[in-house]
């Protein structure tokens, strides 16, 4: 199946459509609740909240390093899963592709995609596929749904309702890489050759940190617009403050030298294996040294503390000793990132 | 909000972003787990089996005559949840803008897909928007997911396990009118002009049919492909024959007239508001009654017989007394029909 192109009659419902579906998805994907080729997926046995999520990936260029889409799509959805507190238990893969692709780069990708699965633990239950005609799309386009079970303990993470201050805002390693990478790849820098993308499931690290007991009380993963824009989203949600040390963020001399170049804030580039974490003062130590046993977690640091002052706003105090105001991403910085 | 048109900022995950979501889609979607604004849904208490579908909507053109892209895909998966069996819970929507789109347009999408979920009762909680730059996609692509609740007697129904020879197949109504609606629309036809697409979500009628004890025992929803198509895969799932009655095919007039002008073939022709079940003989009038009360199943008919002979085949009893073979769709009728 690694020869030839996608055409329009592999959108069309009929035999081309059952043939790639069989030949690259359920081939690659192989698993028995995939396998039946029923409509919806039929899962077994569910009991207590559940957590549901999406996301579309867009990513140009689909290569990039450290990952690719399909690496992409499953991860981000494992993760705002794994971020929400949730076990993931199943994806579900959507596909836009342009008439014309090479099947070869398509099945790279879906082979990339049934890897990141295996080593997140999770099944890729379900799936559509979709053909538009050339010059309609950018190649591909992957949209990944997925559902976790959600034990009642950890209901309030995504939601930041016990956030309190003194909390320590705790990120799990060096931040911007994934933009750095994708960057460095659209623009063939080869300044920015040793930074990979971070992309990566997280699940398995963030399942260990709640398995030690460590009372996280809220986390989600700074993508699309970095650490800034949502420690901005906490402080608004919370109603409190957030002090952060500029001398403890993590971020790599490569990344700081490319930010410098083209105008960008570390801060607010995209990460796509990094998880934000809110603990109690009294663990983030524990939560620290939980995380770096992970390869994922090696440059986790304390980066900052919730504050009674300056309510719903996100601070700075700089290397320098001054203080400044940490905004919420206002445009864009660098499109089509994930 | 109404005015303006889509920049990549909107996808950049900062504060334009946020108000898009919080100005188009929390507005028209609105619903308390939406609002919560986590990454990902909190769903409370399930018990028991979960059906879990997706698909893509890249319908071209947007709006045709009868529905628009939204409609679609809310109803599409709306749908594929409710012929598997299950209750529709939950959807997830999942966009992909193009730059330059008006807001307006997004917003009329937005608007018919909410009215939609409450025709349907279901919820939409859960989204993710991308904007590629201008040429990248063709204006609005969307992404449903779906999870709905299974009761175990009904867990053989997408899977055909049940189905015996002797059963009768049963369709809720006219076919090929989602088919020619947009062929229309596209090829400007004022022919055609009596024809709108069926697009409708089903669950409600499908729940009084199971509701009302008539043992379904094989749905699904004759899309991309067509009746032919799926009764194909029905045929080599349960590994019998069909026999299809010509004449009692419901087909309108117009239908009729446009196949025979572009060389088409109703079988084949996508439906996006009907569903073709196979129950016992003795209870497809009871089927038939009870879908015939509901205006999406006003002319359900029973099209044919599931058979011991031809085992894997789907044969045609012509009008005209001969017996012909139908083939699962080989190329493409009509691209982007959904």
């Amino acid at each position: 199946m690694e020869q030839g192109t996608i055409l329009l009659s592999h959108g069309s419902g009929g035999r081309m459509s059952h043939d790639l579906i069989r030949e690259v998805f359920f081939r690659h994907f192989d698993n028995p609740v995939l396998s039946r080729g029923t409509d919806a997926a039929l899962l077994e046995g569910w009991e207590g909240p559940l957590a549901f999520t999406t996301d579309a990936y867009v990513v140009s260029p689909l290569f990039f390093p450290g990952g690719d889409i399909g690496r992409l799509a499953v991860s981000g959805t494992v993760n705002d899963l794994a971020v929400a507190g949730a076990r993931p238990l199943a994806l579900s893969a959507s596909f836009i592709l342009e008439e014309g692709l090479s099947l070869e780069e398509l099945e790279r990708v879906v082979r990339s995609m049934a890897a990141t699965a295996r080593e997140a633990g999770v099944r890729i239950v379900t799936g559509d596929t979709k053909v538009v005609d050339h010059g309609s799309c950018d190649r591909i386009f992957i949209t990944t749904s997925g559902i976790g079970r959600l034990e009642e303990r950890h209901r309030s993470i995504s939601l930041g309702s016990e956030v309190r201050p003194g909390d320590k805002v705790v990120v799990s390693g060096w931040l911007g890489d994934h933009g750095v990478a994708v960057l460095a790849a659209r623009e063939n820098l080869s300044v920015a050759g040793a930074v990979v993308s971070d992309v990566s499931p997280l699940n398995r690290m963030i399942a260990d940190v709640l398995d030690q007991g460590v009372r996280v009380r809220f986390m989600r993963d700074p993508t699309r617009g970095g650490v800034a824009t949502l420690l901005n989203e906490l402080a608004r949600m919370t109603s409190l403050g957030i002090l952060l040390e500029e001398e403890a963020l993590p971020v790599r001399e490569e990344v700081k030298n490319i930010c410098e170049v083209f105008g960008y804030d570390p801060l607010y580039l995209a990460n796509e294996g990094k998880v934000v974490m809110v603990v109690p003062a009294a663990e983030a130590g524990r939560a620290l040294s939980v995380l770096q046993e992970h390869p994922a977690g090696a440059a986790a640091a304390i980066i900052g503390t919730i504050t009674d002052d300056h309510p719903g706003r996100v601070v700075m105090q700089t290397a320098i000793g001054g203080r400044r105001i940490v905004e919420m991403l206002a445009g864009e910085q660098l499109p089509r990132i994930c």
